[in-house]
């Protein structure tokens, strides 16, 4: 596609038709699309309330020029009521007036991985529609992180300062996953304590000749500098990606999380359609026939 | 089994055998046992620093009278180094001198789910070790909480007066899936407006005659009486249950779980097992060449 100016409209449906993409529709999608290039893809992620959308806001309108940019926000919302609470949407939806700048909210209603349905074929979508570059924000410190880094090629983790943040974000091991480490809203006190901390967590881990350092950069919205630096410091790590040949290692990363993912919603599927006599079987029958339907439903 | 004294060492060895289960060595466990009776299953869930774990302690010591107890405490680790920060943990070890009270920290290292790897099976296996009940505890506003959802009875909340907790919880759904609510910590200021606030809340909600309508409590785990009144709270919901016939069905949600999660693992271990190769190929040949393996890997 890669159209020379973009088609706000029909990207907006392609993607409603995606999230709302039975799993079978989603196989049939998988057949043709072939991405003919592919966006940046850069992930921010960090706890409720770290200023995530607001520094979003403030570094899209930073890489505007970089070309076609694109924002898919996840936010959590409900299994039932389908809602979202959108005050920190509507905060950025006031930026969505470049022309080149597209800014899409996703429910993550109930999914298991906490990002939204379907992801990784909304952001081949993208591809598609010919974006330069992709911002990703998710939310929670936790497994969604864990999908997330799969799905990116630059994780920026976003950290409160004084918060309990860093402490949760150790234990569930997102520390480690960080590209470029951002303590966000600067001006509270305690900010420079924990870069250093961030930094002195950092000195602990043995970086192999050539490996990447993850940056620790000091942020708020109201201070173009800082935001400036956070964009500097995502080139870097692109470039960083490309000149140490990392991109195709990416690639298979994506693949290989597509294909569990596409598996993982038919076996959803499979297993939510039984009924109480199946559930009744004994466990190996139960595993076979919804083996025999997960063929059916992939068309194999 | 259901020995009349507790055999701790074949307990922990049990658990350890399952949590380290391959996917394919759980499809044989799955042969093999059908759990006689089954253990009432509390869960217990909240943000973090919601303090959760200390109160699970006073309530575990208040509910230690009712037959053999099990607490299972799932801890975000690090996928990578597979420590977890032990804080909480200690703390609430040193209650576990009651001979018929097990308490297990399980590391929740990655997992989709955010819960522990093979969790049903460690939950069945509760119950072949004659537990009368289980408490669970999990970490984390999100996803965690639809997987504990389908593995307990009875799910209880943890707010903390005056944070983001409700407004994140809305925000997840969760409000909708706890039978009990709990403002915890509430000797701080706007513990009590928060309780009125979930009130209010739940009385927006229209329950169908009969149904379960979620109390909420105040509870600090420098009362007693506060615990005392949490403890009364779970058995009314209990006899709710029961008298509703609700546990059927609960069983039946929790065979969907559990065969869901079986076939997931599995798809993730031939997901991961796969080489560039493979990974090159049409997605609908690696779709048919993955339901194939897992043909294999569950003996269908």
């Amino acid at each position: 596609m890669n159209p020379s100016s973009l088609d706000r409209g029909a990207l907006g449906r392609t993607l409603t038709r995606i999230a709302n993409a039975t799993p079978a529709e989603l196989v049939q999608r998988a057949q043709r699309n072939t991405p003919l290039h592919a966006a940046r893809r850069i992930g921010m992620t960090g706890a409720p309330g770290a200023g995530k959308s607001t520094l979003l806001g403030h570094l899209a309108m930073a890489r505007a020029s970089k070309g076609r940019l694109g924002v898919l926000a996840v936010d959590p919302s409900s299994p039932r009521s389908g809602g979202a609470i959108l005050g920190d949407r509507i905060r950025m939806d006031e930026l969505g007036t470049s022309p080149e700048l597209y800014i899409r909210s996703l429910g993550s209603r109930g999914t298991s991985d906490g990002l939204a349905d379907n992801l990784p074929e909304m952001l081949d979508a993208m591809d598609d529609f010919g974006f330069a570059e992709v911002l990703l924000e998710t939310v929670g410190v936790g497994q969604t992180e864990y999908a997330a880094r799969a799905q990116v090629d630059t994780l920026v983790l976003l950290l409160l300062p004084d918060s309990g943040d860093m402490v949760q974000a150790m234990k569930a091991g997102i520390m480690e996953m960080a590209d470029i480490f951002v303590v966000n809203k600067a001006d509270l006190p305690g900010a420079q304590r924990m870069a250093t901390d961030i930094r002195r967590i950092g000195a602990l881990t043995r970086h192999a000749p050539g490996a990447w350092v993850p940056p620790v950069l000091l942020t708020a919205a109201s201070r173009p500098a800082s935001v400036s630096a956070l964009s500097d410091a995502i080139d870097q790590h692109q470039a960083w990606l490309a000149a140490a040949g990392r991109q195709a290692a990416l690639r298979r990363q994506r693949a290989r999380y597509r294909l569990r993912r596409l598996l993982e919603v038919q076996v959803a599927e499979v297993v939510a359609s039984q009924d109480d006599a199946f559930l009744a079987l004994p466990l190996r029958q139960q595993l076979s026939q919804a083996w025999t339907l997960l063929g059916k439903a992939i068309g194999a």
